[in-house]
């Protein structure tokens, strides 16, 4: 073994930092023996210089991130500071002075990922980033080296655990959006501003990185269609109950049927109950992948968290490592397909429409014909009038697979229709 | 990319290997262009060449795989004949003429991993085989990669599909081990001589590997406690279901409390409906995996058949040649931590125990007493009489958690009371 350690600044000391910090100081003799030379702290960047850091020698401590990663003799960067920047700079200036990077930074991989692979490929560096999606999951290895031999067709999963965590909660106990939301912050599962979670832009990152890698194809954040969970009801789940279904929030990457192009989108989906990611509980990630030769695969744990992310960061710095002792580098960014990615129109999937309708005869006759003019054949209708007697009923379609774009058409025409009330809800069905 | 083609040597052309000489030509431009150089399928080694084989050119068919393995311009050798010997001969032959190995074969890992992988360093050479355990399911490189930064603790798995398939028919339907085992070769899930997976044989060599992977160090196969399960009756499922459990056979892998030794043991047991791998239904594999920063993850997939188990062989055939043209090797094998194993006496867990007493008063107290005498503290006790009257009834005890040893004390001890008639049953309940 060699005695020489090897270098490592770490950027960021927060949730996950710290967490990273420990390990490397607890394991230090698993991580010498399993890498093949020692591995040593050589800085710390952070904001708030005086805050108490337990276990961190305050000697290495910065404000200073850029100096750090500027020394010249850091073999490892590792970025857990998160957002766009300074990370981005900090990592090709990294780059550019001769260390390997890891992060767990999936806003920024989302964003400029294909720029800073540029850069680790430009100086035969590393860039690994196992943590940013799904935390302690191993699941960008698996994707890109288990399953390096084979065609992926689909991926799709729960990767947020915070929206999880909702929906669970309403899920079991019936909550509405808002107390559930209100439980997960109380616990520690949401932020103070969750919107990052509850809008999807989370998922929508850790999707583009996911298809990306699936379907070796550059797929940026803008190509992700997004629909955040905010507005999925107590009734959505009782409609979701009466289908033998349970409703989560999905990142789903698709290959189209003729391989031609690929999807990707982040939306709140019905799945059956007997589909392996229904019982995913709480805040826990689970990721469903569908291959030609491995047919289906899936990966569950724990989506988030100080320890559980620093294992994932871990885990690609003993990579990262001895790839610098071998000389060698890992895989880099495979964007060769370089397929299509196809708007959300052009996804086929099935759909569960609740629609207030007026309570007379012919109503349903009228609304048939709607979903024929646009080519979605209908799977079941339920027609139930309401207690109040009001004049109105409830009717619900769930249709067979149909494009989006002529399902967003039916809705349109349904909603000029006289008879129809309004939209209550449309919901996709999912894993079937 | 280069354009000189790495040279492949396929052992063996049965299940697994005429699909990875399917998915090598038709996937043969995507493999080049994850590899960065296109692979080619040199020679195929049988041992019944005139047998028709679809896509397989018979110029390329040989009976002398030695001859093969031997050319001096082969780069990977893939290793799907099976058995002992001729793979482990061929193996080593590979490594000293300059070729790096990926196999699938379990039986010869579990037994000579540690020549084997002494025999690829000794050369420079990679030896891979994430097919091996699980099937399609990514595992290997998830534990021995993924998981290298973190310390884990306990890994728990249904690694065998045919045992899996015959305990679920029994747990579904009701049938006896003949019957579900008939039904289990009819449909081509278990083979004419069931043996090596219903005696977990098969659990047991992959329980060896992935201990050995998941401690850093060397298990034998006679390190692992081994246990059929032959013997469940379906009067155990509904003993199971009594107690909102079903039963499995597992491979599980320990670390003991204090850290300082480690288990290994393949055995059917009770887990309950709510554990994830409960629900892991017919011939699928799943594999829990518990660790100190990662917490617990599941992977599940097809742990056997042909296409699944060749896109594990491909994802190392790809690693492989990647390793190749730069020059470096994978992690080879990690045992630098050289625990003890130790014996099965010394795994604590808890048991459900079936026994057939006198029934008159004063059993169950004499029954405790034997317990308590060998250290076994009872957490519940059914007693019921019989419906015939014959004077006989059962009582069903369940342990807190004990050492294998005391519960073997005790078994042999209460054996010996007049009072008890028999023991009917001992499972041991995991998973909780
Ligand atoms: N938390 C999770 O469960 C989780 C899971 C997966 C991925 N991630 C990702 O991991 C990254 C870090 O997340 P986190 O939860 O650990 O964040 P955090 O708790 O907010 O920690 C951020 C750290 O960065 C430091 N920092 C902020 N701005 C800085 C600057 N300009 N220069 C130097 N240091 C700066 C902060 O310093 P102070 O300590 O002085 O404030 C803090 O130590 C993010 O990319 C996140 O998306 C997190
Ligand atoms: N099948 C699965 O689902 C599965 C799953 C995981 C791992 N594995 C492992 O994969 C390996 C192969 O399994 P398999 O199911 O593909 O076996 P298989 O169908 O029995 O095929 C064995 C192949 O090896 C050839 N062969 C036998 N002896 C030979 C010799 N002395 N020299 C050259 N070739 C010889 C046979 O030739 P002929 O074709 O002429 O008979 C046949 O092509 C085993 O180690 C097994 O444990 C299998």
């Amino acid at each position: 073994m060699r005695t020489r350690p090897l270098k490592v600044a770490l950027l960021g000391c927060g949730v996950v930092g710290s967490e990273v910090a420990r390990i490397m100081t607890t394991h230090a003799d698993d991580l010498a023996q399993r890498i093949g030379a020692p591995v040593e702290l050589a800085g710390v960047a952070v904001r708030r210089p005086s805050k108490v850091r337990d276990g961190i020698d305050p000697a290495l401590v910065t404000t200073d991130a850029t100096a750090l990663v500027k020394r010249g003799d850091i073999d490892v960067v590792v970025e857990v500071i998160g957002g766009i920047e300074p990370a981005r700079t900090l990592i090709t200036t990294a780059f550019a002075h001769g260390a390997s990077v890891v992060s767990a930074n999936k806003a920024l991989l989302a964003q400029d990922g294909a720029a800073l692979h540029a850069a680790a490929d430009e100086h035969g560096k590393d860039l690994y980033y196992e943590a940013a999606v799904a935390g302690a999951i191993p699941l960008i290895r698996p994707l890109r080296e288990s399953l390096a031999g084979d065609k992926i067709n689909r991926v799709m999963g729960i990767v947020n655990g915070t929206t999880n965590f909702i929906l669970d909660k309403m899920d079991s106990t019936g909550a509405g959006y808002q107390e559930a939301l209100d439980e997960a912050t109380a616990l520690g599962y949401a932020e103070a501003d969750p919107t990052a979670d509850v809008e999807a832009f989370d998922a929508a990152a850790k999707a583009a990185i996911l298809a990306g890698i699936a379907f070796h194809t550059r797929v940026r954040l803008d190509d992700v269609y997004r629909e955040g969970m905010t507005e999925v009801t107590a009734a959505d789940f009782a409609s979701a109950k009466n289908m033998g279904c349970t409703i989560k929030l999905l990142a789903i990457c698709e290959r189209a049927a003729d391989g031609g192009s690929v999807t990707a989108r982040v939306h709140p989906a019905m799945i059956p109950l007997t589909h392996p990611l229904a019982s995913v509980r709480g805040a826990y990630n689970a990721v469903f992948v569908e291959s030609d030769a491995a047919g289906q695969l899936m990966f569950y744990g724990p989506g988030a968290g100080g320890a559980p992310t620093a294992s994932a960061v871990l885990g690609d710095l003993v990579a990262v490592c001895r790839n610098r002792l071998s000389g060698a580098t890992g895989p880099g960014e495979s964007a060769y397909a370089a397929l299509p990615v196809s708007p959300m129109g052009d996804v086929v999937t099935r759909y569960h429409i609740s629609l207030d309708v007026a309570d007379k005869p012919g109503v349903l006759a009228q609304v048939a014909t709607v979903f024929a003019e646009h080519g979605v054949s209908i799977d079941t209708v339920r027609q139930h009038g309401r207690q109040d007697g009001d004049g109105e009923a409830s009717l619900v379609v769930v249709t067979h697979r149909a494009s989006d774009a002529s399902l967003s058409g039916t809705v349109e025409a349904l909603r000029k229709l006289d008879t129809v009330r309004g939209v209550a809800s449309i919901m996709r069905v999912e894993g079937e």
